[in-house]
């Protein structure tokens, strides 16, 4: 279309499984009501582990090669036509899932749901939108989301993990006062534990089968109370292993002074036992809350659940959350959240990266808990 | 403690298994802030049935003779001091259920969930509380409601199990214009889809294995499409039963304009197919209210309704929902719900009617959905 | 841009106070995402009123000539590119305001409060977005709503005003069994009262200072109860005038049986003494939603508010109001509802359609409601 | 009734405007349901101020001697028959209000509006039930809330106040990341910032005429931004007035970076001019709700309110909070909410601490915010 010779930036491209290949790719001016972003901080989730891993996540297979990272900030460099509310220089976090905005739900408020995203770093529409693992992309300027002057690039990378926890909270009606259980306390967890906090939870308890996560948890004040769950993989849904969770829960009860249980139970796990437990651990009338994703079927005590009023719920991403999220990570109400971020790769060393994350932990024995990727 | 010869009434008491037997009882004048009914209708439900079947309500077993019966209106016989909304001659609707009017869940209007709760024909506490298969009885006057003047006595029996659904309803957040699927469409799934109707709902549909009672929901006006899913109990889980269960809702979307879903779905079977049905059939973004109850645990499509944002809530029982109940039914806006009564018996005929209620058919061939009890 | 001679069209343009003059203009093909609609009924509304008599509504001032109308449904006669969910020859109802999709109002749903929101036949913009008062008019698609088979264009014309009073009613959380009150009974009145009798409200009263009206709204079973108030544009405030309201909600909650109050009021007349009343007649607990706009500043009994916990809301035109509307309309529930439908006009007599509805009867002395203008 | 000698206490006893006086009284033993409460901590509040002064609080005057205190927690000394949450020597906070539990309020849990409502040091209820400023006192146990180990008698009776705001904060929805202004930083403003902190406010601007308590609420961190308006009793309503007001206000949004308005403006002054200010300065869409109260008939720019869908919302006491508020003050999370109490007296100089607090300022100068009895 141009003779014009145009610049040309680096992209990290996955064409198959383990198979990462950096790409020189024409950089074209942004379209109107875009802009052009330069990415500085993207962190790896573990839907990008999954698609770098086996080629797929879940349902989704990859058909053409995707770039991935959706957790992500980064400076305007140029601003398309119509595009009012940003400048050049500009620090911004992207909100990576661009909605159709003329569906009912869109129109409602409830976005994540559009049957039209179209989400970066996703196979789940073709062709595929190219993520943030890349120099520079161009983007709809109405989900980029300026900056806070006391956030950091790499805070505000976290505004995405942190976006669902703010999503499933509201989902769920968390109220000030209330008690909250955690179970399972990776990045999604830690992030629950301390938007629980920050928004007043009276008490938070997290569980998991990783003690080094759960002293993480606890040595930051993210958890008031921690238990290990001497769970392993192999006797994962055998009575014992779901008695010793059950003595477990009224172990944490017992020392809570409540007698019946949790008025949130965030699960975040995935894992079938945990689901069942978070059904007996939330309080009559209480909520489970389903952020971990696992299997397609489950046994579940529902019985349990529906003659207690404890309504269970999932949550799919998030909605007019950014501001809300960033201004949370810029305030310093979650102190010593940027903890999470445990280790840091450059843009070129993406695949070592992934190799981490997979290993959970690194040469030290150190755990991984989020890997975060900074431009070369 | 009196010298003074007390009047007498008659009981229906169970004492075991299918052993209801007729007793004579002495009728006390009623204590501070009771009054004394003289009952008029009763309505048999599907927990009476069990306990006159089988001596047990699921995990509630007899432990002592028993009256049954929860379903109830009737006329102000005497008031006990400090009573001042009643006065005698009264007509009311009898509220089974007794809160303790002490815990939180009471102080915050969720009494159904009250722990201290007495429930009149229930083996859940004991000493049992005794139901209203009786002449007389004495209850707390601020759990019977006036009727309306143009509110039957069996009409009024009705709000007992309306109010179930008006309940179920509310938590679930029913909304004019809404869409609703209702499986099973005995008394409770009837009383769901004329509630829908009287409430707004654009369309209600119902699905039922038995063909009889979609007539009788359809000529009645109750629901605006039905569908007979040929569903054999030998078969109940088997992956062909679920695919014919898939198709019928499918044909139910199409003939309906729908392209994904309801907004609300009432599970009242309590079938482990059909509560998996739900899931599918209820729009991304809806709900699933559990208003039957089945088997302990169950396998669930569970991803399938968290990454689509549909909630799984239960309801028990109800709360603060008598006047409203009271007022739909006198209202005359559920026109055609007194055709629900099928079958009449006196008091001193309970054995009768609770085998015909076992039976669910009557000798002509006629089903059975509610049956009534009068006084002798 | 294009040598080829244009189709033309008849609009009925506003060049000021009472001066309205039919101009030909040309038909331009629809743009991306947008349809052309043959306009087929326009209903005239109060704020059009204002335009035509006054050459402007409240602060908003003619500033260039403007096609008035916003009440309105047609067929579409074409599509641009883009548009997949609209066909030549479809019927659809056309929401007036196109708002700007990428604010945090249109974002979170709540789209009414945009601040970009252009308004077809409102001056509040500028340059002036112009209504549907012609024979053609390009429109984005996803703000025209395919009308039900059994939906009239005039009824689909009515889904404007009924959309205001959805919208009013899930601000005010409108639930069954409420009773409620309706403070002025013109066009959107009667639509108040229609609407709450088909959300099952329990009992409808009507007020008002005009018989007739009230005559038609009992007549056609929008209000249970109907009250006329004795109120004189002169004497409005004085404190007689304000005792005479008072007697009068009082005698209705007499007949009533209501201690207290109603739990929703309408107020839909903007009268001073009237949204005073509103206050009074709430139940303790209860709302007064407030749809007829006043005087910019009213005294107002705000501790008799306060102290009894009665929320006074306001509520500005709608937001994802209108395929619930069109259902509500198509599905006879609002019974009755086009006979506020009183005069008809064709496109060149719209001077006359505006004449006749200042005036407010016609000249058989018969009342005048809702005016609807149809194509020459 | 008894020939025993039952042991006395002192009351401090309100008979009219300043005359207290002190009495012995027989010490009774409690009844069924309630417990006998050694008060150790009374905080003095403006109704009992009005009281102390003029011998009524608005409409409500004195008919009986009156012992007036209502923030208040103690020791459990003696339990009466039925009592099962209680044991001697238990610390409780002592919830004021009597509620019936058995109106329609009561039941749906909103008990503050409970027209049966006996509460403690209110002349509202004929014969007067006492308050708190005495040695000892009956009291239902169901309204006694054990005190958390870290919760000092002060703090607990700081759980009145804060339940008003809990209160206020809830029946007005308020979010973590939203915007909250406060007029009028008292003891209850106060509170105001500190629990809208709490609650993840992402910024509490406070606005008062007197910068004295400004500088207290900036330097504890309770407000981020505060702005003294130079308001002056005599020019309360005038244009003058309000545009200083509006500019303040505009000041503090540009300051902000806000652009429409605050999403929550809590009025803690019941100053006419504040509370048109605080329509002016809700976001588009916000709220306002009236915490203090001011006089019965204000003018209001109430369609500045509706056009903008901001809700007005008043509250009325608490129903509910008590255990949050405990927990909330046990936390930690109100750091510096102590620094509330100014001044300290024992039970026998009540007069003097009316006095102080009737004048505002001490002899050394110093502010007057809260101030507490403690038994001689």
């Amino acid at each position: 279309m141009s003779p014009v010779a145009l610049p040309t930036q680096r992209a990290i491209v996955l064409h198959g499984p383990r198979d990462l290949r950096p790409e020189e790719r024409s950089v074209w001016p942004p379209q109107h009501n875009h802009a052009q972003v330069a990415v500085m901080s993207t962190g790896l989730c573990g839907s990008d582990l999954h698609y770098y891993l086996e080629g797929r996540n879940g349902d989704f297979a990859l058909q053409a090669p995707l770039v991935l990272g959706h957790e992500s900030a980064g400076i305007v460099t140029a601003v398309g036509p119509g595009v009012k509310n940003l400048i050049t220089g500009q620090r911004v976090a992207i909100e990576a899932g661009i909605m159709c905005n003329h569906c009912d739900y869109c129109s409602k408020g409830r976005y994540n749901l559009c049957k039209g995203m179209r989400f970066c770093s996703s196979a789940k529409t073709f062709p595929h939108s190219d993520g943030t693992l890349q120099d520079r992309m161009n983007h709809p300027a109405h989900v980029l989301h300026p900056l806070p002057d006391s956030c950091s690039f790499e805070q505000a990378a976290l505004a995405e993990p942190l976006s669902v926890l703010i999503h499933a909270s509201s989902r769920a009606g968390l109220k000030p006062g209330q008690t909250v259980l955690v179970f399972g306390v990776g990045a999604i967890g830690i992030l629950a534990c301390a938007l629980a906090k920050s928004y007043g939870a009276s008490r938070v308890v997290a569980i998991d089968i990783n003690q080094a996560r759960l002293d993480f948890a606890k040595a930051n004040g993210f958890a008031s109370q921690t238990y290990c769950l001497p769970m392993s993989d192999k006797a994962k849904t055998s009575e014992d292993q779901l008695n010793r969770a059950k003595e477990t829960i009224q172990l944490a009860l017992r020392e809570f002074g409540e007698v019946d249980g949790f008025d949130l139970v965030f699960e975040c796990t995935g894992a079938e036992p945990c689901i069942q437990m978070s059904i007996h651990a939330a309080i009559t009338g209480g909520k489970v809350m389903l952020v971990g994703m696992g299997s397609r079927n489950l046994v579940l005590p529902l019985s349990a659940a529906a003659l207690r009023e404890v309504d269970i719920q999932g949550s799919f991403r998030y909605a007019n959350t950014y501001p809300t999220a960033l201004q949370l990570l810029a305030s310093g109400k979650l102190k010593g959240v940027e903890k999470l971020i445990t280790h840091r790769f450059a843009l070129e060393d993406t695949s070592r990266a992934f190799e981490l994350l997979a290993r959970g932990k690194d040469e030290d024995g150190n755990m991984v808990l989020k890997v975060m990727i900074r431009p070369s």
